[in-house]
């Protein structure tokens, strides 16, 4: 039925029927979180091997990795880790478990010190560009230091290259972008090599403008092994090696949360890093780098893993998507994109995000907050919706997927008949 | 000999004795670094169980610790490191493995943020009051914000309370207070009743005043077990439960940067850092959490694992201490504490630190930087040295002390012939 074409009548006897089946759902008292990234209990056991290789075997490049040391991580772990960002090892500094607490520390290192002889952002007004949808907690960094947001649009090659250009050129108080360029959450979006290319060509007014390269997703392929071009190789191409800090981290290769994370940058933004750092810790957790590096060994072997992620997340994907295409390819009232990887599948409702949230909930289904994908939670159209599907199981994703299905059909009826 | 008492003829001849001597360390070329307390790889091993105890055990108190979640940590791990900081669990957040970090991310919210409904501290005036010689680290951390340092003097009951009273009284950009309370960094001072009270019951004019209260060698006795007064007990009989926060790891308890750290504090100030938390990770490193809560059990058993670490550390104390008596008892050119636990002796030469560890570098003995135990480094005598017996092993430490002597001697006659 294509709720557009059929008569106010059949539109509200439709309407009806699914309201019967909505409460059948809210008697079942179904309960299920899918709110966020989280990996399933499937993934996690793929990498169970970690918890046990690190044993008598502790000293590794001559460092015990039970004492202190080695500031910037064990060599070996810098290696591993720059390969998921494309700089050298040399450029790579390993840090902890969170790639997020990682961009708080470049913001923060900013904020407080300023760089590239540019005054802290304390003392300047900060403004960042924002690709939308985009992930909530970049933006939620940036509301916690003040940093004003300006949202760029998405297109299928990654942001609004020329909206970029035109507002760096004149505003010297855009002082970052936030990109996530393979697989973008919640979109899925690849970026392409020609928008990666105007990125690093990028000539903004402000001399202490980032890139903040947010690498989540470089080794998560769904289908083929799919490379973007690399940040680092076109800025130094065009002189602005001052431009990209990467990030990257293993939370959803092995452990979430207790994975390891690095950071990625040139020249000065490397000098203002390890400065920071060394004020900051007297060195990371290298009992976990050590077993991170025993256990994915290299690149190639990281890329033999996460074939075993995509076995047990493509169906999950799958399913869902062809549940939109059942339900939704004549009934217009739904689009969705159709990622090749990463974490999420973004949804746009008929202008009824908050309503859908709002049914799934009293139903019992948890889903990311409508609008979270937004700068200030602000989605304009109250339309888009983001979907996680790695965590439930195959059974649980089938139910709550029909719940969502008829959340998104009864606030469209509902936004329609104008009740 | 007493230098002080013998004719200037005795003296060069002395020097040129001690001179001969030094040559002949010089050639042997003696090489170790003691310039840091870090634990010994004997230590290490008590705690090589800990690799080994999370395997396929790895849920605790109904979470995954492979996931994501949990974000003031495991509630076993708050219980358990709460009572290295005299809070309770629910007043605790583990966060990471470094304490230090969890001093920088405090001053870092109040920087960014404020605190207690005043300003941020990047648009105030902020000053630290600095018990000196204190820890280098928090010297550092101030310098990197910006933070004026105030020299406080110690005396054995630990920080001068009267000097304390009297700039709090009047002066709002004091906004807080180092303190190391237990074996303190580097005098090994355990700070009396009376002391933790005054603090306590400080009136600062600032409303935002911070008592930062690094209780790192809480359980690091090398004789009896020593208590201190519960900093939060007392500030809230006061009613100044907005004042202290506490800060722990068992970076000298089991595994120095691969530990778990920990953070205490009530009301107002939980609520700030947790909010500070949230925007800044999703959650820390619950699989080190949980090896650490198998490990440790609980703080009865944390006092027994302590009492092995304090038999390794004990003899090199001693050999040190028993030097210096030798050495130095009728020859009062050196002072030194004598500490009951913690990881330091600290030393007063005769007005010629700097000379002492220019002369043991050139001889193979990196010690801690001179000066380095005061705010911007500025020991106004030249005269503390501290002194790090744990990592070397007795043979070592019996070699470097003889060097350190030498030096120190060497030091003084030419102060005292002024040449």
């Amino acid at each position: 039925m294509n709720y557009f074409k059929v008569d106010r009548k059949n539109l509200e006897e439709e309407k009806r029927k699914l309201e019967k089946i909505y409460s059948e759902f809210k008697i079942k008292k179904f309960s299920l979180n899918m709110s966020r990234g989280k990996p399933s209990n499937e993934q996690l056991d793929l990498s169970k091997e970690i918890l046990k290789n690190v044993d008598d075997d502790f000293v590794s490049s001559g460092f015990d990795v039970r004492n202190y040391g080695c500031l910037e991580g064990l060599p070996e772990a810098r290696e591993l880790m720059s390969h998921l960002m494309g700089c050298s090892a040399e450029d790579t500094i390993v840090g902890g478990g969170s790639s997020l607490s990682l961009m708080h520390d470049v913001i923060a290192n900013f904020f407080i010190k300023g760089v590239n002889g540019c005054p802290p952002w304390s003392s300047q007004k900060v403004k960042f560009l924002c690709p939308s949808p985009g992930y909530d907690r970049h933006f939620q960094l940036c509301e916690f230091f003040g940093i004003e947001m300006i949202p760029i649009g998405m297109n299928e090659e990654g942001p609004d290259i020329e909206k970029i250009k035109s507002l760096i050129s004149y505003d010297d108080s855009i002082k970052g972008i936030w990109c996530v360029p393979k697989y973008s959450n919640p979109e899925g979006i690849v970026y392409s090599d020609r928008v990666v290319r105007e990125l690093a060509n990028l000539k903004p007014r402000a001399k202490d403008f980032k890139i903040l390269w947010d690498n989540a997703y470089s080794v998560h392929d769904l289908y083929e092994d799919i490379q973007i071009a690399n940040i680092f190789d076109e800025c130094v191409k065009s002189g602005n090696e001052n431009l990209p800090i990467a990030f990257c981290s293993t939370s959803k290769i092995t452990f979430a949360s207790a994975g390891i994370a690095a950071i990625g940058c040139l020249g000065e933004n490397f000098k203002s890093m390890r400065n920071y750092f060394s004020r900051k810790i007297v060195s990371f957790d290298k009992v976990n780098q050590l077993r991170h590096v025993k256990f994915l060994k290299n690149i190639e072997n990281i890329k033999l893993h996460m074939k075993n992620h995509a076995k047990i997340l493509r169906p999950k994907f799958e399913m869902i998507l062809n549940k939109f295409k059942n339900e939704f390819s004549e009934n217009k009232i739904l689009k969705w994109t159709n990622p090749k990887g990463g974490y999420f599948i973004s949804v746009y409702t008929y202008g009824s995000a908050k309503k859908v949230e709002k049914l799934c909930k009293e139903a019992g289904l948890v889903i990311t907050p409508a609008g979270s994908s937004y700068p200030y939670g602000n989605d304009p159209d109250d339309s888009n919706i983001r979907i996680a599907p790695s965590y439930p199981s195959l059974e649980e994703i089938g139910k709550a997927v029909d719940l969502f299905c008829l959340c998104v059909k009864l606030s469209a009826i509902d936004k329609i008949l104008g009740s």
